[in-house]
């Protein structure tokens, strides 16, 4: 059984679907095996403008991909109020699911696929595709090491682009009715992920959303931030805008080292990617230069990030189909502590700026 | 009187003052004459371990050398309560006034030294070294720069070091009578600055205290933050800590650029400093990696940053002696701005974390 690929479908033709159809065919133990749209011209093009193999099947629906009994799993990049449909008739039709974020609109929605995944034993992770470089394993390491990075104190992450005046109006990621988190669900939901992953899933007691967020004619969120609190004075704040340039960074500060990335969504590069840790820093005795001075860490990889998520969720579900194994707790979870943050955040702007008490 | 060298005095013996003593020395426009303490003994091991000239004055009492009319300017390192007395004794002698930071417990304290300036035509500047180091002018022209870097929407910085306990119970900046305002005034003042610099000295409208700051057990601030607001969503953020590894970093995002200084406070290297510069960045079409690349800037420098600060100071005090010129109001409103925002966040403080409204 070491050698079952898993087949994988996509349900529907979002931009983002074009990424990730080249990690399923670079994927070693996942096939690119489906797409649906809602009309099988439109999934036909796709998948010829995608390099789909030749035994690809197209589906003019998305039920009719959920019933072809030779596919295993499913990835979902529809819209975030879609979820809810999708990945629960999906998990009732027995395909794993790899689901696009934001995972739902609110924890509520969340739960009800999560359930319906639970009940039908299957594994669902979210498509948070920085998770899986082996640089954040790397980083990881040094924010476990005691002696070298000692306890998280402080954390700062933001996640801002600049799509344009047309995408502000028009894009899906600004429509109430189909992306009503705006820019907290699009980039926000990274710049939270990172601090949960630097608190390493610790959720904090309070969330205080940032006075003064911008929103659309809609009323849905452009630009907005909030400060993370748990007890001894540890700290978070984060920043997502759809009105800045392109800033994606993260910095952990610990009571010895200090960690800081400033490309961890998407690296500059595809194959190369570095972070920076310092450790143990202080200034020369007359103050005028750093010792030791903090260090650049570089990783090479073959196969990009997206293809290191696949991977890792075809794996996961190849264990549970060849060993009768049950789904892995750990990305659920995950997605769901994500989740409960920005809940927290849009409660704290709804309640005019209170601070929100996160209950798990 | 273009030759003319200002004869500065240095009253008191902290730690800092090793460090401008060297400054003073290597400015080419400052001579190292006098240095005051407590005792003359005291004053004269100071003047030999760091390398006085054999024709530098030694005083036993700060008085002494502030009556001496062969000193144009001096240094304050004192503890900030004692700002007020001797600042405004030194204005009322004559004498221009480089004044450690902070400068003062409160802006009440320091619009007494202000005026004491203005009514003895004294120039005075806060000794916040990094302000002078060439690449914060190379990185201003960057902020500037309405085509790469648009406006500014976005600024985090932090101040982060850990001395250790026994700092946390007795260094004088940690005495509620020496230095009541702890970390926010010691590290905390730079990160603030960091953020009117970048927002070109606009005020915020609000600021807000973040909640949880840690205090030691004589009250004092070990480590806080706050959130500043403006008009239009735009948004800053601190971070200060007397608990956490050194890290030092200033971010600012604009609308169309970024900018990025790890090592803003102190540069890792005395002679050659860094920053990180990018302009209408985006992802590749495939989301792949980045287009284009930030930029690293490097700016060697002969002469480090506090030797260009003292070189300024000097510079405006010359003026002002050889062409009867007034003082140039640029550096007291600069400390005035940032002493404002101290004082509106221990006042968020204060109230339980209220938002404090930034009046001018």
């Amino acid at each position: 059984m070491a050698e079952m690929v898993i087949r994988i479908g996509i349900i529907g033709c979002a931009n983002i679907a074009r990424k990730m159809s080249r990690a399923i065919a670079l994927a070693p133990n996942a096939e690119l095996s489906a797409v649906a749209s809602r009309s099988a011209e439109k999934a036909e093009e796709f998948a010829k403008a995608n390099n789909f193999p030749p035994t690809a099947k197209i589906y003019g629906s998305y039920e009719s991909l959920l019933e072809d009994p030779e596919i295993d799993a499913v990835y979902i990049p529809l819209p975030t109020s879609l979820h809810l449909k999708w990945a629960c008739l999906a998990a009732s039709k027995k395909k794993h699911i790899l689901l696009e974020k934001p995972v739902a609109p609110n924890v509520g929605q969340l739960d009800e696929i999560l359930e319906a995944c639970q009940a039908n034993g299957i594994q669902i992770m979210d498509a948070t595709m920085w998770m899986h470089h082996p640089r954040t394993q790397q980083m990881r390491r040094f924010l476990n090491d005691k002696d070298q990075f000692g306890e998280v104190k402080a954390v700062h992450s933001c996640f801002t682009h600049a799509p344009g005046e047309d995408y502000l109006r028009n894009d899906i990621r600004v429509k109430p009715d189909l992306d009503s988190l705006g820019a907290i669900g699009d980039v926000g939901w990274y710049a939270i992920r990172a601090i949960l992953w630097a608190f390493d899933y610790e959720l904090p007691k309070t969330v205080l959303a940032m006075r003064g967020p911008v929103f659309n004619e809609a009323g849905v969120i452009l630009s907005c931030g909030a400060t993370l609190h748990w007890e001894d004075g540890r700290v978070a704040y984060f920043h997502c805008s759809f009105s800045s340039n392109l800033t994606s960074q993260v910095t952990a500060i610990g009571t010895k080292g200090t960690l800081h990335s400033d490309d961890f969504v998407i690296p500059y590069q595809e194959k190369e990617a570095y972070y920076k840790a310092a450790s143990k820093n202080w200034f020369n005795d007359l103050q005028t230069g750093w010792e030791p001075l903090p260090s650049h860490h570089i990783i090479s990889t073959d196969l990009p990030q997206e293809v290191h998520m696949v991977g890792a969720f075809a794996q996961l579900v190849r264990d549970i189909k060849a060993n009768g194994g049950k789904p892995d707790q750990f990305w659920p979870l995950c997605s769901r502590k994500t989740q409960l943050i920005i809940d927290a955040v849009m409660d704290s702007i709804g309640q005019g700026f209170e601070p929100i008490e996160v209950v798990n």
